[in-house]
């Protein structure tokens, strides 16, 4: 049986899963593709520290050239965008296989590791870079192959996804249930990257490129995150028979590309709300297979260590046939026109406006609204329970579609009317 | 740019999706893969027919043998487990890569198949033949590579799922829907194949072969299908938060291999249990990425040929890259030690008799259950609507896991007692 050397640098909670799998299940390894992926090296500045499992003598080391020289499939599970990219660009030149799970620096500097990449004909494989365990790059451009895409949904990050959960469940508040997630493990102690979407922005620019066929950057999309989002728009949504999800939207729309990670009220009913939890599910739908959906773990060590190695097992595949880069690591092939300008972004939207219980309240508003062409699906203004004496109504409004500038002009002039307390809610809507 | 010929055997449903896809998404296919795959020949008795696409000149054609002759991938879309089989021997034995979706050849004669394609060094590739449009099998063996099966709950059949789904939201009788069903095109006019479970049963045996790395057949499979299932058990079912799905179970306990078709209740708050109409769902659980879900269109034209023309991609790509047989058709790797022998498997009842309303009937019934050490988890004896003279009611109870054949003997048991009217309801609870 062909031997193939893995090396892995970076031995934290994703490198010791990796690790860990590969040396448990090396015999389902070996019966399924007929190749050995040995565990040749592990690369950490700390190689003394337990993972919880035994590594062989002789794998562990400091010295991460010679782990790139001696194996064949170098892994780099350091995370960040500098020494980690230091790292992959010497594997590359050397023509060595590079398997990483660093979204960060694909959705940065992804045109250029590609470019090292195919200089000396490596390959480079990023399968756990995008929902963890989730088989989504392999199934989007192997499995749906055939596909135009027209619209990818993604609950990608774990972190918001569970305190959206509790949210909800709970009735609790964002600042609660962000600390309790924090003293859980279930986020960073500096919760940016996360609640503030950047996150679920990485791997977006990653599925659109591939869908698309041009490898995009964070410029290409619109970011918000769940940060602050108030108790008040979970329980109204949910009247309206909404969830609101952190969601990355990728649409192909006649040739105009639009990519945007925002907390979105999709309807209760679809599959993709009811994913819950640090769970994480990426719908996608396209022009032959229609609707489909693909569910898992998008964090975690097995989990994120169930992808890398799939990685391993091809990169070995493809070096045991000698057929490096039969599926390239990224091959251009632009499928669009332009990607959406700022502001020109077409959705419908869930507005929540406090105003005063006075006499041409919704008027005054809908009036506004009609200015800009934004026309009203619904609208509620519910009464105020006795004993609330402040004269402050919350009133919601969904929309039909309507460009981003229109409505963001709309709200603006919305909010200076003396009838509206404070900054009005806004959220998109999908329906899905 | 490396041009590989296709030729398609069967002009029928999807034949004719496949042949329209190749076309249609030519560009996109080029620029995923930088492999041309041109329609060569189209063979069918009948080539005249429109089959509502423009077909280029010279690729129809009524010869097979010529099909063979002058393609590099041969796509068999015939069906049926006869001619099909005599074409696919015919292209392997030439060495031709192979396509086909054809499940219930796969299920009869795969050994047979691989066998022959080894032999030349041909690949064979079956995306279509398990959940259409869906990628489960270059998910299962290729994206978890790296796991160790626990279990694979599929609802693999959109006729049954549709029937099942109907019956719940309309509380319509069995027959009544599946007429409907056979108006509307969802049934066949012989439906046998779905209703009975063998078309489940042959997508069963696909998967739990890749997943375990021998190949089964259906003797290995316990069949049972939803035909005459009662509105009833779908009404008794929901009131205790179950839905019943026709469910294919794929488990290896301890090393017994166990796969069954049944009508069965899985908890309504699962993903699963949301899979509704003609759409398939696959669960796999596995010991590194955890629970995963794929859901999609299972059938139809388009769907099914997303799924051939990913096979023929990856066909090409092989013949491409000089690298035929990189993923094995089949790599046996016997991963248990035997098939759970018929009633030695083990699952949660749910059991429905009608008694006579009387003295004694709770206790005359659970004496034998517990004679047979069959343990009850909860037990619903409703009282009969006013004017319900009979003076027979439903008793429903709930069983913890049994092996099949205590339960058979003990239903064989309560059904003679004098208290019981008619035969039982058995069914399975899987608890997702």
């Amino acid at each position: 049986m062909k031997e193939i050397k893995v090396g892995i640098i970076g031995f934290g909670t994703v490198g010791a899963g990796t690790a860990e799998t590969l040396l448990k299940n090396k015999d389902v390894l070996e019966k399924r593709t007929g190749v050995t992926m040995r565990l040749a090296k592990i690369a950490d500045l700390d190689i003394t520290s337990s993972r919880g499992f035994e590594v062989p003598q002789g794998v562990l080391t400091t010295n991460v050239d010679e782990l790139i020289d001696q194996c064949d499939i170098v892994v780099e599970l350091v995370g960040g965008t500098k020494i980690a990219k230091t790292f992959i660009l010497k594997a590359l030149e050397k023509g060595k296989s590079v398997v990483t799970a660093n979204k960060a620096l694909l959705a940065t500097y992804g045109a250029e590791l590609f470019a090292a990449a195919e200089k000396t004909g490596a390959d480079l494989c990023y399968e756990a870079s995008v929902a963890g365990g989730i088989p989504i790059i392999k199934s989007l451009r192997e499995g749906l192959v055939a596909n135009r895409i027209n619209r990818i949904y993604g609950i990608m990050n774990g972190t918001c996804n569970y305190i959206l959960t509790r949210m909800e469940n709970e009735g609790a508040d964002f600042d609660t249930v962000l600390k309790d997630a924090q003293k859980l493990g279930y986020a960073e102690a500096n919760p940016s990257l996360d609640i503030d979407g950047f996150d679920t922005a990485h791997k977006a620019v990653i599925l659109a490129s591939l869908a698309y066929g041009q490898w995009l950057t964070l410029d290409d999309v619109r970011v918000e995150g769940i940060r602050g989002l108030s108790i008040d728009e979970i329980n109204y949504a949910n009247d309206l028979g909404y969830r609101i999800k952190l969601l990355a939207v990728i649409k192909n729309n006649d040739g105009t590309v639009e990519v945007r990670v925002a907390p979105t009220l999709i309807p209760q009913s679809s599959l993709l709300a009811q994913i819950s939890g640090v769970f994480n599910g990426v719908m996608v739908d396209a022009d032959t297979v229609g609707q489909t959906l693909f569910y898992g773990r998008g964090a975690g060590r097995a989990a994120t260590a169930s992808a890398v190695v799939a990685d391993i097992a091809d990169a070995a595949l493809n070096l045991a046939h000698n057929c490096k880069r039969r599926v390239s690591p990224f091959r251009p092939g632009k499928q669009f026109d332009m990607v959406a300008p700022q502001g020109e972004n077409v959705s419908r939207y869930y507005l929540r406006f406090q105003v005063k219980d006075c006499p041409g309240v919704i008027a005054s508003l809908s009036a506004i609204l009609a200015k800009y062409e934004i026309s009203i699906s619904s609208l509620i203004q519910r009464e105020v329970a006795p004993g609330t004496a402040s004269g402050i109504v919350p009133l919601v409004v969904l929309t039909h579609a309507a460009k981003e500038h229109s409505m963001l002009a709309a709200i603006d002039e919305i909010e200076k009317l003396c009838i509206c307390a404070g900054k009005a809610g806004m959220l998109r809507i999908e329906d899905i």
